[in-house]
């Protein structure tokens, strides 16, 4: 049995529309460059953690087996948009459990084109509650009618998100965007125009997760994993939020995040940098103020003055986020985790925070029918 | 972290065709047994672990959610045929992890009628090569050529599995059928008959799987998880079967199964029961080989004798197997568990074996795109 799991490599293959690639192609090159990164060659790797939602069933081994067929046991995971977070959770518990010492995440999709669905073929879809965009367009209704915030605020975040992604050169976005330029694009569900909306992307993403004694085998590079805490929404989450925003579950948010606080032993002043969930930008606002990163209502001042830029006082979507970055939704976990691995260790190149931070953290969500919330807290 | 974890009680929805149940309809049946024979209520429940694979992506929540919902998080994963198999592995970790003392394991499946195609869209399944029929029959040839085996053999493995099934009140055909029925019925791909492929059902199974100080706060009376052994095929692994069986892969069931040995710390020769993946008849015969149970080319004959019948020298798929008790995908991993534990404890009913066996064993084979074998030994 280890201390707590490590990450000690990852990869991306750059998110984006591949039409011409398949899974195994994107995740040929984000596994090669996570296990180069570890100095941890693939016939080492004792057990594969999948995440993926919309590529076919299972697939973790056809995609997987294109790193070679070395035969070790291959997990597929499916918590919707949250899937390469609950792999991830998977890995740390295997080598917490002393059942590997050496394991690979990854994560990938292939996406259909278009708007994503939840509560396919009921009432709701038909009036188009079933669809994410009407959903976080009433939660921004909602958190304006609570707090007074304006429809800048909004706007901002996918400003600030795209000015991050273009110092990412795995975003799918990569061109700045001004304010004008945001609130002026079509009008996709009231406030939420278009660039408010993430992209829907391929992509995938993977990471190297081991215990203390393989990391002194390969002398990677690594970080801790301090908690990697994963919870359903419970019905008393749901009586926390409005019937229209039931999905976005940040009561769950809150909830997962007082747990990994207190499993790290760290509170959310300690914080250095966060990813978190943002297909939307009303998303930003609720989740950073969910995590406790301030107080709530506060989180539509703080974007408005910058404070959520790289180099503010609580960097949060360093590569651009879901709206910028894209969201492969099996990927998104472990981009977000490679982000901050990346960050924490002063590797982030053109959007590296200046002081590298010693905590980051991660809230990751999955909606529809497998609805899971992932945090996780990281130190150097 | 726990000693080996415990399985402390079992459910199952019976299986069959269930047009008017939904999943959640069957898994409330088969998590309530199981929760109930191990004396907790599910807001205990830590963590739950689904196996499925045709329903609905993820599902996990939603089918979990109508049993109460408590708030844990809810893992869903396919490995295809074995996904609930390694749920149940997941859970095992989770255990040995610390990560959770009590964990509720779910397979379900509402299956779609006729065939189930791999490879779909290829070459492969436009010749019929990637239908599961001709596969297993072409193995059943290669079988025939090797050993001299008689077409009987074949049918006396279901001929077994069916009267066990008569003994089965959740399996899914419950009819004696004689070695001249199940020959003289419909060809489906020579030499397999109609009676010699498994039927596709809907149903359920659950497992709560708990550590030991978990086993003591409820008095729950429990088996022991000698090991819990997963593996997909290595290259190695496909140079020892033909290109028609690859997907059947009985060299990865061997070395997974010597894998479980050895963690187990016990022989082919200490099982006395044994639940196998027998989709069809001819699976059920290289599987015995396969772990070891008999020698190569030996189980036609073994059969023929009727030792792997309920009180025979070799008990296998005491519970009707996948032949008879039939075979949602994703349930049929903790249905064997659930088989095991009760053959172990002596609760069977009447199929048990008259002198309750020490050792049983579980294998289980997805294949498709997330192929996996995994092999489980418990103890009394």
């Amino acid at each position: 049995m280890s201390a707590n799991p490590l990450v000690a490599g990852v990869g991306l293959h750059p998110f984006g529309r591949w039409p011409d690639l398949t899974a195994g192609d994107m995740v040929r090159k984000a596994a090669g460059d996570a296990l180069a990164a570890a100095n941890v060659p693939f016939s080492d790797v004792e057990m594969v953690f999948c995440g993926r939602v919309q590529t076919a069933s299972g697939g973790g081994f056809e995609v997987i087996s294109e790193l070679g067929m070395t035969g070790v046991p291959i997990f597929t995971t499916d918590v919707a948009c949250a899937s390469s977070s609950a792999a991830f959770k998977q890995a740390c518990m295997a080598i917490l459990a002393g059942a590997a010492d050496v394991t690979l995440v990854v994560g990938y999709e292939r996406m259909r084109k278009g708007v994503i669905a939840i509560n396919e073929g009921t009432y709701k879809e038909a009036i188009g509650a079933g669809l994410m965009p009407p959903r976080y367009a009433l939660k921004a209704r909602d958190y304006q009618t609570r707090y007074g915030a304006s429809a800048d605020a909004f706007a901002a975040v996918s400003v600030k998100a795209h000015r991050n992604g273009t110092l990412n050169p795995n975003a799918h976005h990569q061109k700045e965007l001004t304010l004008e330029e945001v609130m002026g694009s079509r009008m996709i569900a009231e406030p939420l125009t278009l660039y408010q909306c993430c992209p829907t992307s391929d992509g995938a993403a993977a990471l190297v997760v081991m215990s203390d004694s393989a990391a002194r085998r390969y002398g990677s590079t690594t970080i801790r994993v301090l908690a990697a805490e994963m919870a359903a929404p419970s019905f008393a989450d749901l009586q926390h939020n409005t019937e229209t925003d039931a999905d976005l579950h940040d009561a769950t948010t809150t909830r997962v995040a007082q747990k990994a606080y207190e499993v790290a032993g760290v509170g959310p002043g300690d914080v250095g940098v966060t990813q978190l969930h943002d297909a939307f930008t009303s998303g930003e606002l609720s989740r950073i103020e969910a995590l406790g990163l301030c107080g709530e209502g506060e989180a539509a001042d703080l974007t408005l003055r910058g404070e959520t830029a790289i180099n503010g006082r609580l960097p949060v979507n360093t590569d651009g986020g879901l709206l910028s970055r894209g969201h492969p939704l099996g990927a998104t976990g472990a981009a977000q985790i490679a982000e901050i691995y990346l960050q924490l260790l002063g590797d982030a190149g053109p959007r590296q925070i200046a002081e590298p931070p010693l905590i980051g953290l991660c809230q990751n969500a999955g909606g529809g029918a497998s609805m899971g919330v992932v945090v996780e807290i990281f130190s150097r």
